[in-house]
């Protein structure tokens, strides 16, 4: 691998040339404290890397390996999964039993109940045979910034992808601090290509999503029930809210533009800042933007930050929330990485980019 | 001009070099009915127009005159004004007073009252001493589908742009039929730059403009304003909506997504396009879209064509309608010119481009 | 099919839902003298044609029929062929014993020489076994500009794409007036990613295809010999080239920047400009630049014009030739067309677009 | 200013607010070794920074200041001037005068000939009185892979700007080696729309600049005559080339094709690739591609890499040479940076990325 020192605690990286696994790489290669002991792949298995991504050579030029448990046990302290939902939940409790603590990428972990889960991925779920219950009922959600403690003790975090991340980061704190309706709250959700992945899919070809624009799964998109469970936990009430995806014609970024009822029409735009910024006061790569500078996803591309605005419209009593991160970064792999930074008791920024080149 | 021919109605284009003329212009070129008669601008008047645009020649190679009623009414039947805001409150009545029809792109005839129109575009208005209170009061609303025999009628058409013609022809069906609350309605909209004009503009470089996604005067827009008087007409009762603008990474297109909630919870999406249908049967530029078929602006782009599409959501109770357009045909010229279609009794789509070429 | 009329000659389009038939459809759904009558696929047979072309419905949403001799022979004049090399050498012969003549837009009749063939598409060649020796030398190439009598009496001809129709328009006017040498001519080719087609393909992702640019095949790119076989066949010598194509980060649209000798240093770019206008005078679609203007794709957009421009730098003794088209109309299906006109003594630019939308 | 740290050397960046002061800032903001002492420019003085560049916050919010020579002076040990061609000249004499070093990213003092320069930039010329033909003579040309160690000695470097980067990286090896011959050098160059600038230009706009490729400046572009001279030197005999730039529809990126004949008829690809090899061993910045793999602008963007490769045709006997740069950076501030490592004594990479995230 890239580095082999030992003192650097070691990563095995699985699902190696998707989008997911191409950042964690990336991360980890420039890495002070963690080094990539293992990398491996199930369609690029016996690859060289450096021919597969010439973009981002490794020192060694290590092979891509098969996904073999007991290699990933012998060579490594952590595995990243970057892999497709329900392949996760098989290698979870093998690497589990192995003493390997998991980060995961994918949606297997993410709901605290399985049968949520195969409600809602129910055609992943009908062709594996889940029994993990507990595994799910115990896996941390993976978003630092408010499960920062459970995850720093944790040995499987189920890390979240980009819409939940963008919408949980403006509605946790209203929900929590009890600002907000609870009833009648919209996602408008907007992301860029690279949400949808590495695979090439005609609908995500260069002349068929440039100078384009639509909605998508419209109502019932997955992260609906995902974002849902979030806030039902931070509220202590069911949460049901609208949101509703959008393709943007660009590589990277999410925004999010959130409309929720505030419950005390007299507070204003600043005071919703101010709350914002008393929550997020210790995490650096948070960015409360004054008010009336909005969010613009290239001030956030490259990096792990996320950035949040609030706005408020005395006419209609309604809070605009909004925000904008990275999908691949802070959305996906810069997520990942910062829980790994608490898990091994770091500074969650650690490693991770703040300041992009613009433009 | 291209075409001096005594058979075709006169045009003069008042405003020939922004993306409203230039799209005016291309359209007349090819109009079975009309003709250019005279071509006007201020900052390109005395300039050779095939050096000017040279993507777009005209057969003389005509000169941009600098604007001169007297010429305009020697030369034309009617005009169509694509210029800044306030100027076309100074020429419109001198034309009129010629008995030059007008249709007009800019705001400045979009509101029945004067004293909201000098609150809204206040900046503008302190520069202009605006007395045609009366003008304002029987300007019609060029919507050409919901106005269409005021329209045929008129000697002044105030057409409407791009972002209250893809919210209005969504809601209006929807208010007018009693279906949806009229408190609680947002508008999440979306514009690619041609919709912030020709002029340069930092903000507006392909190197800031691209590869980015942002929300821009989040509450308070203008059109904001446009879109609640019409929809406070519609409806009978004042109309207080959420309207967030965002900018694009792409030239042309304008995708709205509408939130409201139904007032028969047991309607459905079915239910819905069926409405949409039966009032825009005689519409051919109208496309009501399959439930579950999403519109997308690159189906529209370069047509005078809106699809319109409509999702409902039993768990909340909410109506989610999308509309898409040309923001520069049928959102500005195209529009205009289905209402010059309609002052002289053809058929509104007469000219229009319905097919564009994919992708 | 959309427009079942007597009076309309019978095209069969066979390959429709790649971007090559899509084009030929869009265009045939417009044209005054044709009709589709027939619609044919191989992975889309049996498909509803709206369904999976939302954006270009057709009248009577016809069914995508199995490719079959008999029933394209009962319905059909005349099949464009839109398809695989290979499998269009299967088709043509039987085709044309039906007495249906044939437009191929593949590369499998573009050489006069059989055996090149098999040499430069070798790959294809060697799962094929071709015999069709004889019917290679006598299909024609489909230049209209240049080849237009020829094409007017055939009944097979091979329609050549993006590449060599840019390079051809701009090499043959000055290879046959000897203007330039035969050694030394360098074409740095670019074109938009529709180029390489519809079919999902990892390399033309949005995600990976924007925002870069990078050449391709630089040495033995396939079209490489084709240009020169046809500027042998015109300069009466052989002649090799350097071809460099790159790929742009845009849907559509070819540049073409050629490099080649003076053979008479005292010549000027006016100079080479009045030869190219005599020489394409009678041809409305080819649009020869002033001295000092260059071509822009966005200009020849869904259009089915080439614009040519020449500079001359006395410096070097060198002439300067760029060529631009838009890839999928003249560079592909509307090419075909103009040949289809031909064939049926039509005006050759007729249901074609000359004037796009602009910007 | 962001850090006021006795231990760091001071550097003033005047010209703060285009991409050249933008990306200076951004790299110095993260240097070891340097800290940003001055910011200075001249439409933007007397600004906040960070309101002014809300996507780069420093962390003093400094203001940006109008251009004082004493000012700079007393707070600074080096200047780096992003600064309009002609204003340099007028600087650069006084600062040198109060023994403040330069790092010069305009022209001004690109030729080593006065009177070249007056010829070439005339415009500029004809508003200024320069008469520093000798610091002219003296200034040494920033281009650290070749002239390192004059660098490291300069009290004056004029940094190359983008094209002439790129080019001189391929042609530099090759002429110096006596491998191409010196006649019919042509260099096929396409830059980004950032090389364009920040200013405002209608051309530039995304309306305008994407979906589209064209050619500009086809003869006589001003950086022929400085890859000429540099050329020149290098070889010992006048060069006269080809050189046409094209601007690409994206931000960052150059990449440049050139063509030269070679000398050794038997010289293949990887005896070419084992020269470049061997001359930037020492480089780390300068990657040298396998024979068959080609340089692409996304693979460089946001790092000060350059990546060149080699083709051989042997059909035509001539070289393809290929480069990718990101202009901003290694064709720019990035060069810069490396420049003022080299006066420093330090590693000339120090502070600068070399890899960047994909896709």
């Amino acid at each position: 691998m890239d580095q082999i020192n030992n003192n650097l605690t070691r990563v095995a990286v699985i699902g190696a040339s998707g989008y997911g696994g191409l950042q964690t790489i990336r991360l980890l290669k420039d890495h002070p404290f963690f080094q990539i002991s293992y990398l491996a792949g199930k369609k690029t298995s016996n690859k060289k890397w450096n021919q597969l991504c010439p973009f981002l050579p490794l020192k060694d030029d290590p092979t891509i390996q098969p996904i073999n448990i007991e290699q990933i046990a012998s060579s490594s302290d952590i595995a990243i999964l970057s892999l497709p939902n329900g392949l996760s939940a098989e290698l979870t409790p093998k690497l589990l039993d192995s003493n390997i603590k998991v980060i995961d990428l994918s949606a297997d972990f993410r709901y605290r109940s399985l049968s949520k889960w195969k409600e809602i991925y129910s055609m992943v779920s009908s062709k594996t045979e889940r029994k993990d219950k507990e595994l799910c009922a115990r896996a941390i959600y993976g978003l630092p910034e408010w499960n920062g403690s459970n995850i720093s003790k944790a040995n499987l975090v189920a890390s979240p992808g980009c819409f939940p991340t963008a919408s949980l980061l403006l509605l946790i704190p209203f929900l929590k601090q009890g600002l907000i309706e609870k009833d009648g709250i919209i996602i408008d959700a907007k992301s860029g290509t690279s949400g949808g992945g590495r695979e090439a899919k005609e609908h995500l070809l260069l002349s068929e999503a440039s100078e384009t624009f639509s909605p998508y799964a419209v109502i019932g998109h997955r992260h609906t029930s995902e974002i849902e469970q979030e806030l039902s936990l931070v509220s202590g009430t069911d949460i049901n809210l609208q949101f509703t995806p959008h393709l943007l014609p660009m590589v990277r970024g999410i925004l999010c533009t959130v409309y929720a009822r505030l419950r005390d029409p007299c507070l204003t735009a600043e005071d919703c800042k101010i709350v914002l910024e008393a929550l997020y006061r210790k995490h650096n790569n948070i960015e409360i933007l004054p008010v009336g500078t909005y969010p613009n996803t290239k001030w956030v591309r490259y990096t792990n930050k996320a950035q949040l605005s609030v706005q408020v419209d005395k006419r209609t009593g309604r809070v605009v929330l909004m925000s904008s991160i990275d999908n691949l970064l802070k959305g996906q792999a810069g997520q990942a990485i910062q829980s790994l930074n608490l898990m091994y008791g770091l500074d969650a920024d650690m490693g991770l980019p703040i300041n992009n080149f613009y433009p």
